[in-house]
Formats: C-alpha cells, sequence, structure tokens
C-alpha cells in the first residue's frame, strides 16, 4: 500500500491526506508491517484526512477495532503492538508549521499543491517529533451477542441494550429517535 | 473498487466484511457513485468489520468525515447524498439468521468459509430490509484553528481546548493523562 493507494481511498489528495501518510509510515518503519487483524493498534487524536493514510498503510481500520479515536483534537498518533512494549508516540513538530511559505504570487490551488508536495518531501525530523513511549494497551475489540429490541423487533448488541417498562430495547426506541 | 479491495483494506476476508460488502453494493447501486470528499454520507450504528467495506465501496471514510457512528449496536445503515432527500435505510434482515446452516461435519475454518459465499450469494432481499426514509442530515465536518497548549505545548483544535487555572490547555494536560 502506497501514496496512491491512500488517495484512492480517501477520494481526493490533500495536504491533510499527505500528513497522515508521513505519520503511517513512520509506523510502518518501526513495526515494519500492516495489520492483517489488530495486531498493531493506532490510537489518534483526531478525526482529519490524515486517518484515512494510517488506515490503509498500517491497516489500522474503523472496522477492525485497531484504530482508536481520542477526540482530543491533536496532531497526535501513537502505535503499537499488542503483546508488545514498544509505543511511539507522533506529533506535529512546534516548527512545523513554519513551512507554510507563500510570497503571495500563488493561486489557492497552487499554494495547495505545493504544501502537498512540501509535506511529502520534508525530512520526517522537520515535520514531527517522534517518541519512544510506555502506554496501558487499551482492550481489544470485543464481540457481544445480538438481541431483539422488544419494540422494533431489529437486533442490538447486548453491551448497548437498555431497558424500558420491563422490556429490552435498542438506544433509538429508549431514546426516541430514528437515528 | 470491489471486494477484493475490501479485503485487501481490511487485511482478511470474513463474513462481516462480507456483509458490509453488500450493505456498501446497496448504497452504490441507489446512489451511483463513490465519494469524492464528504457528498455521500454513511451514518452506521455499529462499529463492526462489515463498515471497513463500506469505506472501501462508498468512499465514506473516517478520515473525511463522511462516516457517521452511531454507538448502538445495530447492523443498521443509513446512506444520503448532501443536497438530496433522498436517504435509503439498510437494516439486517429478521430472518436473517436462519441462513446459518451446519449440519455439524463443518470445521470451523469451513463453516466460516461457507457464511462467506452465502452472505456474498444470497439474494439481497434475504440478507437485509431497504427503506427510503427522511432524516435530518446531520451538519458537515468542519475544520478549526489550532492553539498552542500552555503546559505541552503541542497544539489543540480550539473546540477541543480547555481553561485551567486561567491558561489554554489541550485535554489530555486538563485531565491529567498522557494519551
Amino acid at each position: 500500500m502506497d501514496f496512491d493507494d491512500a488517495v484512492r481511498f480517501h477520494g481526493h489528495v490533500c495536504p491533510g491526506l499527505a500528513i497522515g501518510y508521513r505519520v503511517a509510515q513512520i509506523a510502518e518503519e518501526e513495526f515494519k508491517e500492516r495489520a492483517e487483524d489488530e495486531e498493531l493498534v493506532a490510537i489518534v487524536e483526531n478525526k482529519a484526512c490524515g486517518i484515512d493514510a494510517i488506515q490503509v498503510i498500517n491497516g489500522c481500520t474503523f472496522g477492525k477495532g485497531n484504530l482508536i479515536f481520542r477526540d482530543h483534537g491533536k496532531h497526535v498518533y501513537t502505535f503499537f503492538k499488542r503483546g508488545d512494549d514498544r509505543a511511539i508516540r507522533i506529533s506535529s513538530h512546534p516548527r512545523g508549521r513554519s513551512h507554510e511559505s507563500d510570497d503571495g504570487t500563488l493561486s489557492e490551488e497552487e499554494r495547495r499543491k505545493a504544501r502537498i508536495q512540501k509535506v511529502l518531501k520534508l525530512p520526517r525530523d522537520e515535520l514531527f517529533v517522534v517518541e519512544h513511549v510506555q502506554i496501558e494497551p487499551p482492550r481489544k475489540a470485543m464481540i457481544y451477542q445480538s438481541i431483539s429490541c422488544a419494540e422494533c423487533g431489529e437486533d442490538v448488541m447486548e453491551t448497548r441494550a437498555r431497558l424500558k417498562h420491563g422490556h429490552i430495547v435498542c438506544l433509538p426506541c429508549f431514546e426516541g429517535h430514528d437515528i
């Protein structure tokens, strides 16, 4: 999987995807593998475009549960391998923004393209701070049984079910909304 | 993008991915497009393997913000196109589980493979209930500016920043944990 695969998956190319690709490359170099199942885990602290590159390159995907989202609004990415003590934490370099060059002659589209090329080419240490850290690994994704909601009749995972007037119901029926 | 692309992205083939692929195909037939940006939106009510197929086939991805997760633990998927009234809601057919055939002679791996083939081949109306519905579209993903955290010095999206002793800090510094 390479940058073109990430662009194809994401649907377009943008600076955010390029940043995520550079993050993903660092994790790829560190762990030398793409997660077939959920052995490699990414904890991401934002949900911007770059996360799509991590999904493609590192195989840490939303559907497998090895992409863990912490809603911190930060460009911070921590990767670890289950059963291994090594974790790396990748964060934006404080000087990162100084690379936003613009002499005022470029159109918005040209600036965008130049930014993408710059992100793809800059030495990694100018873009990121990479640290080896110790973390408490989050538990693995679990599979629970489903039961039928007494109101709508649809199946619901038992950990998300609620009780209403003595009946087991799903959350939308419990809360009285459609989605 | 086809089932092989979904398998390549997901990292392995499994019944859950096959179910997600069948869901994604229904949305693809309905809307005739893969989201280049966030024009097509999927609201998914679980985060199991099948969601990876939706990301690949429909282009509704975690990084673009057009994959909206409602943690209901239900096999329910609602798709809509921004600027359009059409929304489709796809849910597991109540009879779906009766297709789990097993005469007791199959190994676990054989049962798994048979289940995948069955999911890929069954007529869609035996697997799902598909309805056209009206929904209130969730708002589009927003981009906010980042500011520097007074404690760790890292950038934080302003909507996720907090105040601590009169200083602007990020959530991990506010809550006193590392991740």
